[in-house]
């Protein structure tokens, strides 16, 4: 998926002086402009950083294997890097080679020495959090990359997310039993939320005997996986530990994105088409579809963008309201009479401010310590109808309004999401082996990079509504821009 | 879709002396390394190159869009680039500042000054060569992009590919007409292959008075497009000229992929599930698939990792042999012993060598000179069978042969082409309208980025059979490497 | 779609004395046995019953349609019948010839005389009541049909329902306009409920000059066709009016089904595998669905036979309680202990009488006077949560409730109902063509035959709790038979 | 799926004197007009008829089964009759109650008293001939079926069709073990053409213990069934066995049809898309798709009529010729001067007569003695290119040939078909728990029958090319009538 922006570079170019424009369009102008950026390379947790007599297991047994032949260049190295900011600004500053923040990260792919033997390896995949596309082809990849690529025969499943290491005995796996699951949507491992004891789990593991931790799920997930990665270090064990994001509202950040996303657009855009269908088959009817995303508006966005039918899409990062010029309602009058349908889509994280909330909702607090998340839903179907009645009483006027949140978390993943699975899980594995440790993989702007897993748990992967890929959302909705609007009207 | 390697970044390091593994070795231990890689930017030919007196037509309409408030940054300006190579191999040549390579291009995006009257715009759309899913997508939001950001309002499809600009009356296009084509396979404005005949499409070009020229179309389109932007501007017409490449085979260069390449893996990969089907449900059953790919195997690549039901995927990029030590027919037998059957996927250049030719086939050229292809699905199939009547005459055994192509190309874009579609089509009209022309527009390392034409259209963009993602397939199908095995056998 | 019993059948046994079981069982053991069923022939209503003085218009223009040469058979005629009870329980009585209620109604088809010419055609097409996939194809298939067989050319839509007669300037229709309606969803119509007024549409129905009425809808809809064509005979108008029933429920009766049920018991379907999929991967996970069907449990019960992934499906021609010995949570509760997971369908008009109800919710009636409907599906979520709190407050539990309403309701028809439609399209064009009105057509025993309309509009077709196919959805689920555990609990 | 007439009715009033207008419709016009057709029941066999003291094994379990509770009429008895005429053109003759052969059969279902204990049951089912979706769903809802329902524990499944029996072991089946079969196209238990040997098979039979045998495959399969029931019976085995057509042709006769055709036409519709895709994307595109149906064209006939994109439609029940006035190719002219491009599908036993044989081909036989079929899409698509180079060497032209048979085969079925498998495995059990032998179960008029196994074996299913279905196709297509039309150009 294309990333049309790249906030950071923005705001790389933004947090400095403006430059002299002069000096640079001279530059610009020039054919063979060259310039030479600052660039840092964000080093790994490594095995070895706190087990000072590791030695290497030796060479990568895929030298060995009958039907590989690996070719220069097929092992990865220390040297090759992926660069975080590939769209930039320009500016004078970097052509005189100041400082500045560029990022590298590793380049994920097999190593050349490894550090586990393939029978002491002993491997533990685990399920986090709600369901995605993908699940179960990351854990089959997990499965069959280990026992093909390594030669690891002990490969264990953790049921039902992280209570799983101490609550419920690990299912060993193998490539026979998973070999359809690519075809499945869901995990066949089981998940739930929370059941996070740092002590139990790390205790678990020891007592387990597993040394190499694959732990699949979303932000929250990322961030227990850090305490975790932590505890192993503290008590110096060679396990090494990796995070898989998996995060089908794409809200986690510097990778470009996970699994499961693009199956997500493709699903929701069946569901925008459903509401289109409803709305443009009735007189005044509206199509209302709510979409997941509880911080970032991604699925909305790409839907919207994919789907070409929807009049207004509402996403948490930005606000919006409906009375008064410039708001909701006033926008779907207008295209309620020239068109006599709309479509709005709504992501589950918008509009949390404008719902009323009693005085239980006020106080209750998830677990995290947030206010809970109200339905936008069910409140915007209540609020459309209440006005109608209220402005066109003798007026027919419809809202179809659809929640297909689990048809689309349920369904396998399709082809390009498979395929990312596939590649997800051999970087993890191959990670491991090499002795990195506390990381997540994923691609940095199409390539595939090995990130310090505290750097992903922090990240977050908001919207940007400044640049282009929100405003060609506006510019297909025709959407009024509420923010500014807002201020107008005041 | 992510790309797993960097041939370039490889090619780079690897034309280059080793580097002293010691002393990069020491910065790269260091959690701050810092380098400074040397960037050259790609100029991009503009209309006032040479159209001296050119005016801007002023500010973009964008600004007075009712429902736009361009905010700060909205706008893409010359300093904003987008880098070539995101994945690098560091040499400590570079980490002290030695010339290099890297090569950054203008990056896309609507342009603060424009240079075209929407009352004087007149933009003309040409759909070229074979089918490819989102073409219709393309036509779409490019009608409803130049109308609805730019208010152009003289818009004409040129029908049948390039020979329609000299024998066939244009169409007028408005966005009602195409209001529901992203949901139409195939090109509305229909398609041919040939019928470039460069004196007659531009004076067309100039009698009709478009001044913006969008050509959809492969590899031998773009090379057309080029000599009608270097005719154009030899005339010195104020006419922008545009590619949009449309390449489901994904074998144009620079960019990362094009529309259409997604939708085609996950089509390819019901083919491979119907042939894995039928070889399973066979004593001895081989299915065989022939996948699209004259000139590279990305299809086929791309289906074998997500489909894993493959056991042996051929592509042009590498040789195979049937006979003999390392040969198909040697793994196929095994596979055969082994699980009972086997799925075999062939790209339609694979083999090409291997086809015994007739003298009439080998006199035979086509359009551009190359030695015409033979059907190596069918001729595979052939062999298969003589194999196995000779080697088992007594034996159950199927061959299953499906040849994909057409209901692979012609199936609408799924939602994940139908996005990149709205992007590219966008890209190009604010680039033509910002006075860039002999352009092409499309993502590298995921961010949207102008190339030059003469660029684009001499890039290939073959699979690295040296690279990780060939490798992959590799382990995934266990299937020899026949060049390797060939060398020894011999 | 299979009728697995055949209810009147039955009861038409039922209803008579037992038969002398050994009498009857000789001649059952002879293999010549043969027997004569009494059938009575249901007639049709005919323009010419009202006007007296009517005249043909002459022979079928399909004798000289260029590309048919109807052919001996072609043109069905008086004697050509359809039998409505095919499965039937023989009793000594009819061995006898005694009399007896078997039915046959007319057989649907091209008659070789019509009464109305081509050029003196004006028709009428509605759309009335929710969406059903399939209802475009219908309007697509009357159109093509009355121009391409009889070479109609006024052809008129009226939008939204009964109250477009009156209130919405009619739509011209012909062939290229609705050339691709088959693809999609919904009505391009549009459809309302209500605005029935008789005597305006009757009086809309004179003024436009229409004398053929196409209305399309469910039960109520038939209703109201049969007080218009009532009120034209009344009238003694030259007007043919039918009605074809969409009733994506099933729930009328004589027909075997009509159009959108195969493609809506598909979506159904994928709603179920969806729950499936959250339930299983889930601890302790319920996947609850609600399915349409207000009085009749047929797509719920057919998408569970289809799907084999539910445990309990609960429809409203069958009683359900939660509480207690046979009751659903204790059966719930013993397949979590078994299985880890389970699904529950149930029907939208299930379970109604176990919902409290306020006060209002008791005064409440909807437009025919009937207590409006409860959502069941959030009550039972509700309900679930609530026993589960209660009986095991420390253990996971999850319950995923999907509503797949609109999303069902608004995808085009699949292959088999675009063909049930194209040829319930061209029965009812053959119908009234021949004079006939007041009719239904559709499938009897799978054969399409003409129906009065105020016997259809009568017929309920409710699902046989007590005939094979429901006891098979009760083998398949091993559901408990609420009804009898019940009566054993008291 | 509708069936629009019924040859046998047809046929049967064809047969006898034209009836005497005037005194039928006197009774035709009377509105309560009654007649009495005398039906004769056809006997099927039971294990009875040659096992003289054959007990009952006791009442049918199901009696006990913890969540059923058999309600009146429940239990299907002898007296429970199917009519095969239920449409039917009345002829006086009938109206005086004339001998006529109306025939009847035995209705399927559960019975109340079962031949078969559960511990002594020893279950075999195999799959032979060609793929077909919904077979594994068949095998499945047989173990599942056996296992519930009456408690078998003893399910084996024959591998590699009819020569499995003999050469390969049986391998045991559980429900666990088919679970999600019913979600996966082809056949586990693999299948094969041939390798019927009756000594061997029967042998087999009775070594392995085996006393029900559950036979799916096609009318070849089905003959060597019946030989199987009568070389069962001839040695006196307590064993029954039962036929499940699989046919996906449609070309068995008497049951309205067999699994896997619905999914098959809704396959084949999409193949003819993506023809029309290509065509009309073409400048005179000729979209050319190959359906499966060696002797009869019901998937090519109902994709026609699902699909509404094709120009002409070519079965092997009727004839068709290229060159002259009325043949192909002048009506393909007609068109693509017309519409600028066409559809063909042709059934893959169309043609058989035109294609040009080598003195080999002429000489060669299939296994059963018939001349082997020619590829006559191949040669179609040469024949279209030769035409117009010949006719019109200066113009494009372009034919596009799909053959998608595997990609149809292949898939698993959908939600209709689906339960057609449940409901005919289903039956199939009852009917050999209840000690009948030597039939087949399917629909007969949309309702369940058992049908003497040789009868079907015998029956063909043609399409009748002078009932309506065929004339709809016509009409939609408006393709010559090449039959009328080559006399009268003779």
């Amino acid at each position: 998926m294309a990333n049309l922006s790249q906030p950071e570079a923005t705001n790389l170019a933004a947090g400095q002086n403006p430059p002299p424009e002069q000096q640079l369009q001279d530059h610009l102008d020039d054919h063979a402009f060259s310039f030479s950026p600052n660039i840092t390379l964000k080093k790994l947790p490594h095995l070895s950083d706190y087990l000072q007599d590791l030695q290497p297991a030796g060479p990568n047994p895929l030298d060995h294997n009958p039907f590989f032949h690996p070719s220069d260049g097929f092992y990865v190295n220390k040297s090759d890097i992926v660069l975080r900011q590939v769209a930039c600004r320009l500016s004078p500053s970097e052509t005189i080679a100041s400082p500045s923040h560029h990022l590298a990260y590793i380049r994920a792919g097999p190593r050349k020495q490894i550090f586990f033997d393939h029978c002491a390896t002993r491997a533990a995949i685990v399920t986090c959090g709600g369901l995605c596309p993908g699940m179960n082809t990351v854990i089959r990849e997990l499965v069959v990359g280990l026992w093909d690529l390594y030669g690891v025969r002990q490969i264990y499943g953790i049921k039902a997310g992280y209570r799983g290491f101490y609550s419920i005995h690990p299912i060993e796996l193998n490539p026979k039993m998973v070999h359809n699951w690519h075809r499945r949507g869901g995990t066949v491992l089981e998940t739930s939320r929370g059941g996070f004891d740092l002590t139990k789990i790390v205790d678990a593991i020891e007592n387990h005997g597993f040394n190499q931790v694959y732990i699949i799920g979303g932000d929250g997930t990322m961030r227990g996986a850090v305490k975790i990665f932590e505890e192993v270090r503290r008590r110096k064990l060679k396990v090494g530990v990796t995070g898989i994001p998996k995060t089908v509202d794409n809200d986690i950040g510097i990778i470009d994105r996970s699994f499961g996303f693009q199956t997500a657009v493709e699903m929701a855009e069946q569901a925008i088409h459903a509401a289109h269908v409803e709305a443009e088959s009735a007189v005044n009817g509206i199509g209302l579809v709510k979409l997941m995303g509880r911080s970032t508006g991604h699925i909305a966005l790409h839907a919207t963008l994919s789907s070409r039918d929807v009049d207004c899409c509402l996403i948490p990062e930005t606000e919006f309201y409906l009375e008064g010029k410039g708001g909701l309602l006033e926008f779907l009058e207008q295209r309620l009479k020239e068109r006599g349908h709309a479509v709005v889509v709504v992501a589950e994280g918008a509009g949390q401010d404008l719902i009323p909330r009693t005085t239980a909702q006020k106080e209750e607090r998830d677990e995290s310590g947030n206010m809970v998340f109200l339905d936008v839903g069910a409140w915007l179907k209540t609020e459309l109808k209440k006005w109608w009645d209220r402005e066109h009483p003798h007026e027919l006027f419809t809202v179809k309004y659809i929640d297909p949140t689990y048809m689309i978390r349920a369904v396998p993943a399709n082809a390009t999401d498979n395929l990312y699975c596939t590649l997800v899980a051999h970087s993890a594995i191959h990670g491991l082996m090499a002795g990195y440790t506390g990381f997540v993989t994923g691609p940095v702007n199409a390539n595939h990079a090995y990130i310090p897993l505290a750097d992903v748990a922090q990240a977050k992967n908001e919207v940007n509504i400044k640049d282009h890929k929100w405003e060609w959302v506006r510019s297909i909705t025709n959407q009024p821009d509420f923010v500014k609007s807002k201020q107008n009207s005041v």
